[in-house]
C-alpha cells in the first residue's frame, strides 16, 4: 500500500508523462500517450521514487541539491538539510528520471508488441492492434527520442550515458533472445548443461539480466547519482545491487506467470513457448522429464508441442523450483538494502521486493 | 571531388563506425554494421566534416579546443591557433558527431525499410530482407541507443539535446506523413490550395523540413557548437540555415528521383506513389492536369493509378518545376555561407549544395 505522499508523486508523474507526450497533432498525442494511459503498476517509477525517498540526504553531495517545488510544497518542512528529516523528499530530477525510464519501458513495449504480434497489452488492444505496425514502430521511436531529450535536460552527462546504456543493453538482450529462437539448440550429452550454472542457464540468466535487471539496476543507480551520491559513495552499489537482484526476480516471475496467467489478465498464455523460448520453468522441467529435450530442440514449433511442453512443466516441480530461484533473488534484493538507515521507504522497497514473487500478473 | 584530407577523415569515420558497432556476438555485429558497410555517399558526415573545416578557428571559444590527434598528425602544422591556418582542422568531437548522425540516419533507414517493406537498400537486400523484421526493428533501436551513448560521451548537454531532438523531429515528420496517407484528402474548391503556399504545399514542406532538413540543420549547428561557437555566435545561424536549405533541396530532389530513378539504382520506382504520398512533382502536376486530383484523392490505390499518375507527372512540367524549387533552396544554402571567409571547405560545401540538384541517385 503506497503512502499518501508516494501516491501524490505517482499522480504527478502521470501528469508529467501526459504533458511531455502532448503534441500539436491530436492523432500523434493519442499514439504517444496510448500505453501511458493504460492501467499499470508503474513498478519502475515506483522503485525510483522509493529509492529516492530511502536515500536522499545520505549522499555526500546532498547539500547542493534543491527539493521538489510545486504541488508538493506542503512537504516543505521535510526539506531542511537535516538528514533524518529528508527521508520523504524526492528531487525534481529524480521524478524526471522516473518519467524517462517509464517512457523507455513503454517505447520498448510498443516495439515488442509489433515484433511478437501481440493483440493485447494490459488487457486492452495492443498499439499495433490499435494503430498498426507503422505507427507503432515510429511511435516507439518517438517515445525513445522524447525520453532521451528529457534525460539530456537533466544536464548530468553520466545519467544520460546510463539512460542510453539502459536502452542499448535492453535491446541487445532482446536481440540475443531473438537469435536464440532462430538457431538450433546445441545438442549435448553433458547433463551439467541442463542445470543452473550450465550454458543453457548461463545464457538464460544473462539475457534475463540484459532484458530486465540491467534497467532496474542502472535506473536506481541514476536515482542516487541525482540524489548526490558521488562516484565512491557506497549508495551507488547498494542501489544498483538492489535493482539488479530485484530485476532478476521480477523477470523470472514473469516467465513463471507465462505458464500461469490467462487471457483474462491481458496476456496470451505461454507466449514464450510460442516464440520458441526456453525460460526457467522449461529449464527445470528438462531435468525431470526426458521428453522435454526434443520439444526444446525443435523450439516447440510442431503441432501440439506448446500444449505438451506446458503439460510437462505443470506436471513436474519446474514451477515451484523456478519460484524458489526468484525468491532467492528477491531475498538478495531485500538484503542489499540492509546498510540503509531505517525508513518507511526502505521498508516499502523491501516489501516490494518480496511482493514481486507473490504477484499474479 | 574530396580533398585527400577529407578522404582520410571519411575513412577514419568508417573505421570508427565499424568499431563502435562491434559486439562480442558476431551475428549482432553483422546486423549493426550491415547498413554502414553498404556503399554510401556519406552525405551527412561529409557536410559535418566540411562545415568543421570551413568554420573551425572562427568561433569565439576556439582557443580552448584541442585538435584531432592520431592518424592525422601529418596535419599538425595546420594545428596552430592561427585562425586562417585552421581551415582544415577537424576536432575529434566533430568526427564523433558525424558518426552519431550517420548512425541515427542508418537506424531510421532500418526502421523505414521494415515499415515500407522495401526489398532493397542501396542496391543490396534491405535489412528486413536480409535479417527479418524482428532483427531490423531491434537492430534500429540498438543503433539509436549506441548513437545516443556516443553523443552523451561528448559531454556537451546542448549537443545531446540537439541529437535527441533530431531523432524526435525526424520521426514526427515520418509519423505526420504516415497519418497523411491514412486520412482522406480534404476536398476543396479553392484553387489556391493547389499552389505553393497553399495548405497542401505547407503540409508537404513542413514534413520535408521535419523528415530531412531539420537533421541537416541541427547537425551542422552542433558542428559549430562543438567547434566553440558560443550562444550568440553568428556561425550557429549560418550553419543551421545552410543545413536547413540544403536539406529541403535534397529531399525535393529525392522526391523527383522517385519518378526518375530505377531499380538499377537500388530503389524501387514511384515508391512514394505506392505509399499514397503526394510530393512536389504531384503537387505541380495537379495544377496542370485535372485528372490528377482524383488519383490524389484516392491515394493512388486503385489498379493502374500509380502508372497513370506517373504518366501525368512526366507529361506535364511538374518535374522541371519541382527541380526549380529544389534549385532555389540549393541556391539559398549556397548563399547562406557567404559570410564565411574564403576556404577550400567553404567552396566544397557550396559545390555540394549545388551538386545536390544535379545528383541522379
Amino acid at each position: 500500500m503506497d503512502s499518501p505522499l508516494l501516491q501524490t508523486y505517482i499522480s504527478q508523474l502521470q501528469g508529467q508523462l501526459l504533458d511531455d507526450l502532448c503534441t500539436s497533432v491530436p492523432a500523434l498525442t493519442e499514439l504517444y500517450q496510448y500505453y501511458v494511459r493504460l492501467q499499470s503498476k508503474r513498478l519502475r517509477p515506483r522503485l525510483i521514487l522509493l529509492m529516492a525517498q530511502a536515500t536522499n540526504g545520505l549522499g555526500s553531495a546532498w547539500s547542493k541539491k534543491q527539493c521538489l517545488p510545486g504541488p508538493l510544497q506542503v512537504e516543505e518542512n521535510d526539506c531542511s538539510l537535516n538528514q533524518s528529516g529528508l527521508a520523504n523528499v524526492i528531487l525534481p530530477e529524480q521524478l524526471r528520471l522516473a518519467e524517462v525510464i517509464e517512457m523507455i519501458h513503454v517505447a520498448t513495449l510498443m516495439h515488442d508488441d509489433v515484433i511478437d504480434e501481440s493483440p493485447l497489452r494490459r488487457g486492452a488492444p495492443s498499439a499495433p492492434a490499435q494503430f498498426g505496425n507503422k505507427q507503432s514502430i515510429l511511435g516507439g521511436d518517438a517515445l525513445l527520442a522524447r525520453a532521451l531529450m528529457l534525460s539530456a535536460s537533466l544536464g548530468v552527462p553520466e545519467v544520460v550515458t546510463n539512460v542510453a546504456s539502459v536502452l542499448s543493453t535492453l535491446v541487445e538482450g532482446e536481440l540475443l533472445q531473438a537469435q536464440d529462437t532462430m538457431t538450433p539448440v546445441k545438442q549435448t550429452s553433458d547433463d551439467e548443461s541442463r542445470k543452473p550454472g550450465s550454458s543453457d542457464w548461463d545464457s538464460y540468466l544473462k539475457k534475463t539480466y540484459m532484458k530486465t535487471a540491467s534497467l532496474f539496476s542502472r535506473a536506481l543507480s541514476c536515482t542516487v547519482i541525482l540524489g548526490g551520491a558521488t562516484e565512491s559513495d557506497p549508495l551507488r552499489d547498494i542501489a544498483s545491487e538492489f535493482g539488479s537482484q530485484l530485476g532478476m526476480a521480477f523477470q523470472i516471475v514473469d516467465d513463471i506467470l507465462d505458464f500461469e496467467g490467462g487471457e483474462a489478465m491481458g496476456k496470451p498464455v505461454t507466449a514464450d513457448l510460442h516464440l520458441g523460448l526456453a525460460t526457467a520453468p522449461v529449464l527445470f522441467a528438462l531435468e525431470e522429464n526426458d521428453e522435454m529435450q526434443q520439444l526444446v530442440d525443435r523450439r516447440f514449433q510442431e503441432p501440439g508441442d506448446v500444449q505438451r511442453a506446458t503439460m510437462i512443466v505443470k506436471s513436474t516441480n519446474a514451477l515451484p523450483r523456478a519460484g524458489a530461484v526468484a525468491r532467492a533473488y528477491a531475498q538478495k534484493a531485500h538484503d542489499a538494502l540492509a546498510p540503509l538507515p531505517a525508513s518507511p521507504a526502505k521498508v516499502a522497497l523491501q516489501c516490494l521486493a518480496m511482493g514481486v514473487i507473490a504477484r499474479d500478473h
